[in-house]
């Protein structure tokens, strides 16, 4: 699989934005965090959309222009448009209100609406995170996920970050697994996948890969409690498109799919540390409360216990210094997005 | 089984609190948190606590007079010293200094620390969303639940509402099912109990009772995305107990042993709608919203889409006309309390 260094790989992704009309600054936010993700481990998230950014922008479903604007700004609330521009730039700027916002008044909350998919919730966490505040990020998104006890999608995968200073990173959809592991399954030709991922058109757990096709992602607690998951997920909605006056109830788009805009809203929660304890007093507490965690004595079957966004950074430590392994089809996609905009293909350092 | 009708359930408990050292204000307002939620069929947070509430109250462990105080207040964030006192008194307060907060600034977060039970977090939630906000409320627990990949536990149930304005109503614990299914089904003699409820003491998944007894509880998600739970369970002790410099990493009591204060923490947070849009808007599109999911066509097996909360709304339509069904070993413990106390027994409606 071809490996590409972190350097070579965003410079290749600014290329290719601005080739297609994206301004600097706007390519450079876009492609620090596709490539972020791929850094982390979070492939779903990283460059292999960059063809599916470039089909929106082309097409003229997302603007690629756009940088989104104030809508009201009351206290610690503030609403934003992203008035269709990509999401990483109303995300970026979302982030630093809500930070702005808490810290003139302990807390800030930011939802954007009209905004387009802003690559893995984490970044936007973390962003807040680095600026001492307890940052929780969610998103709805095009509809994949049936309400619980229900056959029909009507949510998204609907995902909940929460970051904090410190070595504590959780981002997760509301699902049992996310979208992408089901679609690399039926893309593989894998007839199966596990229980407990996927509902068939009925309704009902299926392991078949091509029923899942036909039916809906399971919500995170799956037979047992899917309920909850359904519950969470639907929360993200609330907190994101049903407050923010955002696309709801099927109004939401899809990047895949030509001819409407996506129109997903986006929630950015800043809580200021300080306000409570000194900053070192919360790492220190944090870290604390995480090796607490790490001193339970692993499961059979594991080594230890890892804590949320543990794995993700040990990926990333492991891909800054050898490079992001892309996959065969990852890789076509982008040779052919080169040669169509005349832009040099990034440096394959490694080809095993 | 016994039926009690709620008006003769609340004046039984404000009678035992009362007896035991409560004054009135205090005793009232506990006893609605419990009796609101036997009315809405969540018994494991009803009346079957009072013995445990007594006991505690008796033993010292929790202190019947104390009524809490602000440790700080900078703009929209709040910290709250619970001073060892019923869980309900802060609980009430914390609320209504969220609000207070939010209708200031638009936010309102408010964190106690050194409290105790508070009934289910549902009723704060909805205490919070009748004044026009969302509201959230997070609490750490006892360690029952081990980290993901872990087989000791570190984290509690640690439950997550979110409670708006409107038919929609979330309250969750991050784990498969509440620890109190499990109990009730060891105290039943109950072998065996649905794979995918606990971990037995190697932290593998077991159907066996006695072997959940020595282990913990499945988190949300179970084997599939258990990490996703254990994640959310560690994000609510980060926002209530490592915030708000509560007990946390092992400190935390238990509400049924003798000798410890229990000293959970509990947050508070409070959204204001009107920031965004009026609340009638609100209340339309969360109506259109619920209205949408439960458009989805049901999956085999079910009748009918039911969102958050709406199991519990029904059920409180019936037990508000019907009484409250109490369990024949929760009834003696209700009628051994009132003979050890002098307090007339509930009139029993009806007995099956």
């Amino acid at each position: 699989m071809p490996k590409i260094l972190s350097n070579d790989l965003d410079r290749f992704l600014r290329e290719v934005l601005t080739a297609v009309g994206v301004s600097e600054d706007i390519a450079e936010l876009t492609s620090s965090a596709l490539v972020a993700a791929n850094l982390r481990g979070v492939d779903s998230h990283g460059v292999r959309l960059l063809p599916v950014y470039v089909e929106q922008l082309q097409s003229g479903d997302m603007d690629a222009h756009a940088r989104g604007r104030i809508l009201s700004e009351k206290q610690a609330s503030l609403l934003f448009d992203a008035e269709n521009g990509i999401g990483q730039v109303a995300a970026a700027q979302c982030c630093d209100h809500a930070v702005r916002l808490s810290r003139a008044f302990g807390l800030g909350f930011v939802i954007a609406r009209n905004s387009n998919h802003f690559g893995a919730a984490a970044y936007w966490g973390a962003r807040m995170a680095k600026q001492g505040q307890v940052g929780i990020v969610l998103c709805n998104a095009s509809r994949l996920v049936a309400p619980w006890q229900g056959r029909e999608p009507r949510m998204g995968t609907n995902p909940i970050c929460i970051a904090a200073p410190g070595p504590w990173l959780l981002d997760m959809s509301t699902t049992a697994v996310a979208a992408n592991r089901i679609w690399a399954a039926i893309a593989a030709n894998a007839g199966s996948i596990p229980q407990g991922w996927a509902l068939d058109a009925a309704g009902a757990p299926t392991s078949s890969s091509s029923e899942a096709a036909k039916g809906s992602l399971m919500p995170l607690g799956g037979q047992t409690a899917g309920h909850k998951g359904s519950g969470l997920a639907a929360a993200v909605e609330i907190l994101c498109a049903v407050l923010g006056g955002g696309a709801m109830a099927g109004e939401v788009g899809s990047m895949r799919r030509r001819g409407h805009p996506v129109g997903v809203s986006q929630s950015f929660l800043a809580i200021d540390i300080e306000r409570f304890m000194p900053l070192l007093e919360f790492k220190a507490r944090l870290e604390r409360f995480v090796a607490d965690l790490k001193s339970a004595a692993p499961a059979d079957g594991f080594d230890a216990v890892l804590t949320a966004g543990e794995p993700e950074w040990r990926t990333e430590q492991e891909r800054l210094r050898a490079g992001i392994p892309i996959p065969g089809e990852v890789w076509q996609t982008l040779v052919k997005l080169s040669s169509e905009l005349g832009v040099h293909e990034p440096a394959a350092s490694e080809t095993v």
